[in-house]
C-alpha cells in the first residue's frame, strides 16, 4: 500500500481550509510559513468570508477550486470539520491535516464529531492526519501546516520528529528552533492519530535519504505489534530516540490516548525498544543531548575508546566516575602521546589519564600547549572520541583568563581546526565556567557541529545511548 | 576544642602575602574583592617587591607589621610558601589560608614541600585552610580570600559551599554568580585539606545561623567516621546536598586526594549518607535544581501533596509519570475546587488532575482563567505544592501568545501575587517555549524565589530528595 505521507510531505497543490487576513491567526501563519518557505506547489485559499487574502484569490468551499487538490490544511472549528471534509470528499482530496482540536481528546462532543469525520474519511477514502496537530514541516521539499512560526531562512538538517501531541509539539518546536542548534528536517505531527500513526511515519522517514535521526514522543499504541516491526526495520538503518509517556498508572490515566490504546506494561514495552533497537529515554532534555550527538556525528562513530583532558582534577575525577559508571575504557595512551604532552607541560606535571590540563593552562603558551595536547590525543590511533573539559567565559571577564579560562571566540577558533584535520573522530565538549560564556560557546561550536554540554554525566549518558545502538543494531 | 574556622570566617586582621598590583593576578584580586566587599577589618600587604600598593603600605615581610595578624592568606609560589608560613608562626598568626597550589596534587616535589609546611605548622600550632583553594568567602561578615572576582554588591543568600577542590571552586563561583539566581552565604575551599576538614567546615556551619541549606564537594575523606558524626548533627538542623567524586576505580585513580583517603567502597559511602540524612546527587546541575527548592522555600514544605496544572495534554502525562516514579500523591482535590476552574472553563473541559489549563487558555479571558486556577488550587486544603507547566515566551513572538504562551514579564505578574498569598504553599514552575522567554522568566521567578525548571522530571526529581529530607531527618 502507498504511504499516504507521500503526498502529505510534498504535495503538488495545497488548500488551506480555514486561511485568514488576520495576523496571528493559525490560518494566517500557515499561510506565511508556506510562502517564507518557498513552497513551489499551488496555495488555494478556502473561506467563505473573503474573496480574497493577501492578494490571493479565496475560494468559498474547496469543490470551488478549478483544479486537483494533493492536500487540504483544515483549520477551522471542530464542528465546522465535518462538513468541510464532506467537500473535501466530493472534491476528491486524497489527503487532508486537521489542525482543529476538539475531538476525543476533550470527550463527549469531541467523540462524536471524532466518530463523524472517520465515516466520512472511510466512505470517501480520505487518509487523515491529526486531528490536534501542527501537522507536517518539511524543510527539504519546503512544504508545512505548522501554526508555529518557521524562522526565515531555516537551513534543513537531519533530524526529524514524530509527535502525538498537539500545542506540546507546537512549544518544542520553538524551544528546538530558538535553544537548540541540531536542526531539524522534517516533522510529522500525529495529533490524535485517528488514521496515519507511528508506524506510516517511522515508515516513510525510514526510507527518507535526507533524514538520519527520528525523535518520537508517543503516549499510545494501537498495534504495538505493528510497530515494533516498523522499529526493527528502521532501527538498522538510523537511530530512533523515543520519549514514551504514559508509562505509569497515574501517567496512563492522564492520557487521552488511553481509551483507544493497548495498555503495554512500561517493563514489556522497554523490552520491545530494547529489541528493536530504539532509544528510549527519560525526556526531551535528555533527548537533546543524545540527539544533537547522533545529529552533528552522524556515521562518525567507529569506535568507542575514549581519550579525556580536563582544565581540572575534580572534573578528572568526575570524568573518570560517568566513564565507568556507563561502561567505557579510558583510551591506553601511547608513550608518544605522553611524550608530546609532556613536552609542553611542567615537569610536575602528572602523566595521568584523564589528562589534567591544569598545569598545562599554567605556563606561559598556554594557547600553545592546549592545541598540542588536543593533536597529541586525536593522532593517538588508541583514541577514538575526544571528551574535552573546558573552562569558559564571555568577553570582559579579565580576572578568569588569569586563572586559565578562555573566551568562548578564542577556545572556538582553538578547536574547530581539529574537526576537519580529524574527520573520524568525534570531539565531545564540557564546559564550566560564566553561563554567557557557555551560551556563547555553545552557539559557535554547536554550528559547527561539535556537541557542548554543561556537565560531563550527561555527555557521557548520551554516549552510552550512542554507543548502545551503533555497537547493536547499526547495520555494519 | 575551638573551631579555627570561627576566625578564618571573620578575622580582624587580615595579611595578604603576596599581594600585588598588577591586575587579575591573584594577590590584586584578593585586595579588589576585600575592598569591594567592603571588609571591616584592617588590611595589611606583604610583598618584599613593593612599598605601596594601591596606597596601602606594603611590608617585606609578615614579621614587621605592627599588629596582631589574625589570618594571613598566602598567595605565593609553592617554593616560598615554608618561609612565609615559618614567619607566619613566628609572628604568631593562629590561621592561614594557603591559595597556592604545587603541593601533594602534583606529587613528587609537592609532596615535599606538603610535609615541610605539615612540619611547621605543627612546630607553630598554625592551623591551615588549603593549599590549592581559593579559600573562604563570607557575604555576611564581608570577608573573602576568593581570588573569584566577586560580583559588587553581592547580597547574600541562604546556600553555603565546602569544596574540595582548588580550580574547579572558580569555575563554579563564576557558574553560580552569572547563571544561578539562588544566593552564597559562605564558601569554604577545603583544597587539599592537610588540617582544616569536612568535619570542622560542616560543624561550623551547622552553628551558623544564617546558612541553611550547604553543598559539598567531596572526593575522600581520610576520617569517614569522625564526618558521618558531624553529618548526623547537621543533617537534623539544615539540609546537606553532597557531591561526592571518585566513587568508581577508575575515579578513584583520578582523584589526587586517594592517597591519603580511606577508600570507603562507594555502595557503603551511599549507607552511610542514607542513614546521616545526607542527600547525595548525581552532579552539580542536579545539586543546584535541588539547592534552589530548598534555599527558596527554607521550612516552607509542609506536606508533598502535590497540585498540578500544564498548559499541555502531553505535559499533564509526563508530569504524572514523573509523580508516580518519584512515588508522590495527586492532591484529591474538593469539589469547590473543580467548580471555581469549571466557571472559567469551556464546558468540554474535562475534570481531571492534572488539570489540564489547555482549554482555559483557548477562552476569551485566558489570564482571568488562568488566575482563577491557581488560586483554586492553592486555596484548595488537600493541596501542600503547586506544580504549574506553563508556555513562555519574550517580547515580539506575537504568533505564540494566540497559541496560548504567554510572555515572561506578564506571566511572572500573574503568578508573583499568589506567593505572599499563600506563603505555606511552595510554588514550582516548569516552562516550555521559547529559550529567551525561558531565560528571562526564570531569571524574574529566581529572583522572587520561586524556582523554575525546563523539565517536570528535574523538577519532581529534586522535589523527592527535599522530600526525604523533610520527612526523615528535619527536627519537627
Amino acid at each position: 500500500m502507498n504511504n499516504p505521507l507521500k503526498t502529505l510531505m510534498k504535495p503538488r497543490s495545497v488548500a488551506i481550509i480555514g486561511a485568514s487576513p488576520k495576523p496571528y491567526s493559525v490560518g494566517n501563519i500557515i499561510l506565511e510559513n508556506l510562502r517564507e518557505l518557498g513552497y513551489l506547489g499551488k496555495i488555494y485559499l478556502v473561506n467563505p468570508k473573503y474573496q480574497f487574502i493577501d492578494n490571493i484569490k479565496c475560494y468559498p468551499s474547496i469543490t470551488n477550486i478549478p483544479d486537483t487538490v494533493d492536500v487540504a490544511i483544515i483549520a477551522v472549528p471542530s464542528k465546522v470539520v465535518p462538513k468541510v471534509l464532506s467537500e473535501c470528499g466530493v472534491k476528491g482530496v486524497p489527503t487532508v491535516i486537521i489542525i482543529s482540536s476538539g475531538f476525543s481528546e476533550i470527550g463527549g462532543e469531541g467523540e462524536k464529531l471524532n466518530n463523524e469525520i472517520m465515516n466520512i474519511a472511510m466512505e470517501y477514502g480520505i487518509r487523515i492526519l491529526g486531528p490536534n496537530t501542527t501537522g507536517i514541516l518539511n524543510l527539504i521539499d519546503k512544504f508545512t501546516s505548522s501554526f508555529v512560526k518557521i524562522p526565515e531562512h531555516s537551513k534543513p538538517g537531519n533530524v526529524s520528529m514524530i509527535v502525538q501531541t498537539g500545542i506540546f509539539t507546537a512549544t518544542m518546536m520553538r524551544w528546538i528552533f530558538t535553544g537548540e542548534y541540531f536542526r531539524l528536517n522534517k516533522v510529522i505531527g500525529l495529533g490524535n492519530k485517528i488514521d496515519i500513526d507511528d508506524s506510516l511515519a517511522l515508515q516513510y522517514l525510514r526510507e527518507d535519504p535526507t533524514t538520519k535521526v527520528i525523535i518520537m514522543y508517543m503516549e499510545g499504541l494501537k498495534e504495538p505489534r505493528k510497530f515494533f516491526v516498523e522499529a526493527k526495520k528502521t532501527c538498522v538503518v538510523k537511530p530512533v530516540v523515543l520519549i514514551k509517556a504514559g508509562r505509569t498508572r497515574l501517567g496512563m490515566k492522564a492520557s487521552k490516548s488511553h481509551t483507544g490504546s493497548l495498555a503495554v506494561p512500561d517493563e514489556i514495552f522497554n523490552g520491545m525498544c530494547r529489541q528493536a533497537g530504539i532509544i528510549r529515554v527519560e525526556d526531551f532534555k535528555e533527548a537533546f543531548d543524545v540527539v544533537k550527538m547522533l545529529s552533528f556525528y552522524d556515521g562518525f562513530f567507529k569506535g568507542f575508546r575514549l581519550g579525556v583532558a580536563s582544565y581540572s582534577g575534580a572534573e578528572c575525577v568526575m570524568a573518570a566516575d560517568s566513564i565507568e559508571k556507563y561502561g567505557f575504557d579510558l583510551a591506553e595512551l601511547s608513550i608518544d602521546t605522553y611524550e608530546r604532552i609532556s613536552s609542553v607541560a611542567p615537569p610536575y606535571w602528572p602523566k595521568n589519564h584523564p589528562i589534567d590540563l591544569g598545569p598545562i593552562l599554567e605556563t606561559e603558551d598556554a594557547a600553545g600547549g592546549l592545541i598540542t595536547t588536543v593533536d597529541a590525543l586525536l593522532s593517538d590511533s588508541n583514541v577514538d572520541i575526544l571528551i574535552l573539559i573546558l573552562p569558559v567565559i564571555s568577553e570582559g571577564e579579565g580576572e578568569m583568563i588569569k586563572l586559565g579560562a578562555i573566551e568562548a571566540k578564542t577556545l572556538h577558533s582553538q578547536i574547530i581546526q581539529f574537526k576537519n584535520r580529524y574527520r573520524d573522530k568525534p570531539i565531545l565538549v564540557i564546559l564550566d565556567g560564566s553561563k554567557a560564556g557557555f551560551e556563547e560557546a555553545k552557539r559557535l561550536f554547536e554550528h559547527d557541529s561539535i556537541p557542548v554540554y554543561d556537565c560531563i554525566n550527561k555527555c557521557v549518558r548520551a554516549l552510552f545511548y550512542v554507543r548502545w545502538w551503533y555497537e547493536k543494531f547499526r547495520a555494519k
